[in-house]
């Protein structure tokens, strides 16, 4: 059992805390009901029971997914966010940052590769690549893969993220060792408005939960203009998209609002991660800029 | 709350029991881990915590799904098996048959429509169709929805559950009402064994859980024997099969244990069910008869 487990919670004072050995300690909680889920508006917020050494990814009120945490590996936090790692009973390292589970080592490689290699597999030898997010570097070792990339950035605001990667998560994070590959660390909008225009070929999002929700970020106009313009003509933009199973499925307005900007054609493609079963079953959405 | 809630767990000498509000009558506890799942062998069996008034859908040791038990709706027991229904926050009524959930009414149509168009679709006018369990009248209903079919026989062997989804899940128990239904209460092996060579052009299975684990049933040589007899030649077998993100995939053996009997074709096909998205995101098979 977990020794050094703080509360990861948004509704610490809601807590349904029973127990004789209960020790809020031991407690970790997390929900992402208010990410942008607006079907979860109305849903009562008191209503999360306690499971001590236990992780409860709470999708909505009245749903969890748990994992038992065999042993905590890390816990930190940056001047952004929190960071939690610990091995998982199956799943091996399961990476929580801010509460919401970011990824786990059993199925990490279906997000990473479906975000990659769609877009790079839709033009001809893309040479400059910019992801954005991505700190674990998962996504890096995919781009990695195509050898007629010749230059990537990753513009990551938080270091921590990258430090912890690096020496938890080795198989991840090996993109960072790619010699084409230039972290900056930075704010991605900042970074994608200070690129000159029609930089590059392949632009990756991957930094939705510090932007926002999905379905929000795809909807602002302003900052699709600004990755638009970060791309050459016939440049491709990836990013995660909202799921086919969410209640007010905003996928067909979220293609509308991209369509305004980005004049090639808007393809929205899925595959399966368990691990995101219920928030979004993995959609993502390729953008083409003419 | 739940009021009346009976202890439904395979380890129930084992369960962390703790807190002062606990009642063992709050607990609904179940575990897929022995079914069938060899890769959970070795895993430790006593570390699941305790939820009252939550359903816990524990995939194996270690990890859980858990839904919120609004309003227990039935309970009861049939000499075979014992059924739950309860009214859950997000997925309307859910049912759980011996500890298994069964299907919430939020996706159970996503299982229903693959188990039966995928087949019926496959061969010309089907018109004789039997399907094995599946008492829920789900599969009925989207058989029903083929105007060539002209006799549809169930073979389900517990009335109980018939009786529980007519009265409590009329959206779904609506398969019934077609005139061209006909209902066995039997035993689907000793049905199958019955009818004349050749009865069928189509035969769904939708009984794994009370016949086996999926893979052993697929392998079963003389089932899949008694199977193909029952079907016309040219008939079509419709299955649930294993998932490929079961670390043991099985998938491969399974399609060629069905190749020995079933000299057409052999196919696999997945969409996602939310609910089974641990277990086995919904595979399926289908196998033809030449």
């Amino acid at each position: 059992m977990a020794k050094e487990i703080s509360v990861v919670s948004q509704y610490p004072s809601k807590l349904q805390v029973q127990g004789e050995n209960f020790d809020p300690k031991n407690l970790v909680m997390t929900t992402a009901a208010d990410n942008g889920k607006k079907e979860s508006n109305g849903a009562p917020k008191d209503t999360y029971p306690a499971f001590p050494g236990w992780y409860a990814d709470v999708s909505w009120p009245g749903e969890a997914h748990i994992y038992k945490m065999e042993k905590i590996i890390f816990q930190g936090k940056s001047e952004f966010q929190e960071l939690l790692v610990f091995e998982s009973s199956r799943h091996g390292k399961v990476a929580i940052l801010d509460g919401y589970i970011q990824l786990t080592e059993n199925d990490e490689f279906a997000y990473q590769e479906m975000l990659t290699h769609l877009a790079l597999c839709s033009i001809p030898n893309p040479k400059k690549v910019l992801l954005v997010g991505g700190g674990d570097g998962g996504i890096l070792r995919e781009i990695s893969r195509h050898s007629s990339v010749e230059h990537i950035d990753i513009c990551e605001i938080d270091k921590m993220v990258i430090h912890v990667y690096k020496k938890f998560f080795p198989d991840i994070a090996v993109g960072y060792e790619d010699p084409r590959v230039h972290v900056h660390i930075r704010d991605g909008i900042a970074f994608i408005n200070s690129v000159p225009e029609g930089t590059y070929d392949v632009i990756i999002l991957d930094a939705f939960q510090p932007m926002g929700p999905i379905a929000e970020v795809l909807a602002d106009k302003c900052f699709l203009e600004s990755v638009a313009k970060a791309l050459r003509p016939g440049g491709v933009l990836s990013a995660p998209a909202d799921s086919l199973w969410l209640k007010n499925f905003v996928v067909a307005d979220t293609i509308a609002n991209c369509k305004k900007i980005f004049k090639g054609s808007v393809n929205y493609a899925w595959t399966t991660v368990p691990t995101y079963a219920r928030h979004f079953l993995s959609n993502y959405i390729y953008l083409s800029k003419f």
